[in-house]
């Protein structure tokens, strides 16, 4: 049996997106910008994914501008927007927690002079409000809150926050990191008062290698690429139209039969967790309620480092993370464990489980049994 | 009869790697840095890429940095450079004929303090060496000459500029913007003296929002994007695997029959030209003979606007541009026809028709026959 609980690193495309990309690379392969008719269709396929794309969140077609992906999207938001606005201002506030795409920008800006910061989190990884109302000053330019951490599924209060933010400081932007988010809930900008908004396509089961970012009407931000002027000067080089077309048609279908999938993804959670009950080994991180987000599972495994229990796991065909994917190049513990206060012992011997609406009962049963197998026997080995 | 005249502006994906894109998005879905199986599938990918690549280049693997596509991997080169070295100086040398992607991230240094200076051409689309030397400084950080120029196929002598410019200062890097050269001349950047050099995936029959930057070894180059560290830093962001994967593919088969493709590419070349021969309202710009890329041809038709004559072809099936692709969002004078002196009138009245190897003589003559027949009605109603 092969089990791939690894859906928060990357996903599987799916098969309609898959038809999508190779028609768009084989058969209407023209270049957006030329002037005939292979150019035009070139040019249809990337306004077709922007409608799509603005219909689930609400927005407009000319407030989709289409990036490489989540890494992109994040540098564009929160360097571009520091570019544009610093003469307002060279303060910015963001979380302990966020994804490196967030904080390495975050860290860039420090070098060149801007003051970042950093809000703490309680022990399921959600800020305060209280703290981020008293950060808020006249000279923040941005804050950058990730909607669901990537590492244990804590939900941020984006909304609240965003209300916050305007009220402390109305031309303070909101940007927000939704690339564990998009396609889990049901995400508004425009009515939660969030100004720019990250999404990743190869986590929703379209292509790796393009994403998108939300940039609310008037919102100023500057370029980080430069070139042809595409994308009204936003973002230049030649559009990736197969990966934009593969992008439009996971956002469609990440939000079929939504309420569904959110429902079985839930589902699978609380099996995973309650077959683990009881289990004085295992330990769950950052909540494990409906109040965090349904496809993430945090779990620590006491005395078992987690490369360890990931490569048992994986013999046994079943696919996890430890830490995040996106972190793993650099062992190093991780911030976010360490910002909710998990005990040291605890923080090497930690894996991600995530899963996606494909995902079964089935495997989860199978996953949880290989779990009461492997652990008491690696733990007993690694006391040695 | 359709006809597709317009492969500098992007080419079909070839099938075989479409197969391998669909492979990798499908099946070897899992992300490099996940640290199970399929984890080390994705890394497989990037490596044989990576191995495939440097061959044709007679690099090191080490020294290939995969993008977005050609427009990244000119910013990276040229700002990343010019970020890494501005201790040793802040000039900066190009030319007047160089892409949106080079020319516009030179203008953004310029506002950053830098000066650029820009290099003439000849009629024929050369730099002059004299001119090259002399503008080299001790303050020259970098130097950016494309290969083959992307709108008329002029040739730049790359391999004497390297000579010229380490002379008159070892340190000063030099950049060349291959995007239009690479598959069509055997580039060996290191024994050449380049020491960055852009590629694109989707003008050789590679995947679109795909590309790598060439980086000799111990070059000293800031990334401009932020995040998770892969690729050693230099640029983060999940490994776009699949495009990846259909980059390496599509370099291999680049230079598969390589001379025999060449020659046909020329021998194409030369019919169209020839099949125009003695018409008086026929003009090539830049040079049609083997000094130039085998694949470029820059038509003028006196007195047709260059618009009308692309829509006119293309209601026969005949795809060309008018100008460069990149370069037609704002329709605005070509700086490369400026540049070479084109007579004012001219300026608005070239096209450019670009083949790949798939293409015949057939289409040749069907093309040729078309033009005959519109050239001079499309003439007369212009002067009205």
């Amino acid at each position: 049996m092969e089990v791939y609980f690894d859906n928060s690193s990357t996903t599987r495309c799916s098969d309609t997106v898959k038809d999508l990309v190779v028609r768009a690379m084989c058969e209407d392969y023209g270049n957006p910008s030329s002037m005939h008719r292979k150019g035009m269709e070139g040019e249809q396929y990337i306004r077709e994914a922007k409608k799509r794309i603005s219909k689930t969140l609400k927005a407009k077609e000319s407030e989709i501008l289409f990036t490489s992906g989540g890494t992109e999207s994040n540098n564009l938001a929160i360097l571009g927007a520091a570019m544009a606005n610093k003469r307002s201002g060279m303060h910015l506030i963001t979380t302990k927690i966020e994804h490196p795409a967030v904080l390495s920008p975050m860290k860039f800006l420090e070098e060149q002079g801007f003051s970042v910061t950093y809000l703490d989190v309680d022990e399921h990884g959600r800020i305060s409000l209280e703290q981020l109302a008293s950060s808020v000053t006249l000279d923040t330019i941005l804050v950058s809150v990730m909607y669901v951490n990537n590492e244990i599924g804590a939900v941020e209060p984006v909304a609240e926050a965003a209300g916050v933010i305007k009220r402390k400081n109305p031309s303070a932007l909101f940007h927000v990191d939704a690339i564990q988010a998009y396609g889990k809930y049901v995400i508004h900008p425009g009515k939660m008062g969030i100004d720019l908004l990250s999404v990743s396509g190869h986590k929703i089961h379209g292509p790796k290698g393009v994403g998108f970012l939300y940039v609310r009407e008037k919102t100023k931000i500057k370029p980080i690429l430069y070139g042809g002027g595409q994308q009204k000067g936003m973002r230049s080089g030649t559009e990736n139209v197969p990966g934009i077309a593969g992008l439009g048609q996971a956002a469609v279908e990440a939000y079929e039969a939504f309420e569904d999938k959110r429902e079985h993804l839930y589902q699978l959670k609380e099996a995973f967790v309650q077959g683990l009950e009881g289990e004085e080994w295992a330990h769950f991180n950052g909540g494990i309620g409906r109040d965090g987000a349904p496809h993430i599972v945090s779990l620590t495994v006491d005395g078992v480092r987690s490369e360890v229990l990931l490569h048992a796991l994986e013999d046994r065909g079943i696919y996890v993370s430890a830490g995040s994917a996106c972190a793993s190049n650099k062992p190093s513990p991780s911030a976010t464990l360490q910002a909710i206060r998990l005990e040291k012992e605890r923080l090497e011997s930690t894996v991600r489980v995530s899963f996606c609406a494909g995902n079964t009962l089935e495997e989860v049963g199978y996953c949880i049994a290989a779990l009461k197998e492997l652990a008491p026997a690696l733990r007993r080995f690694t006391r040695h």
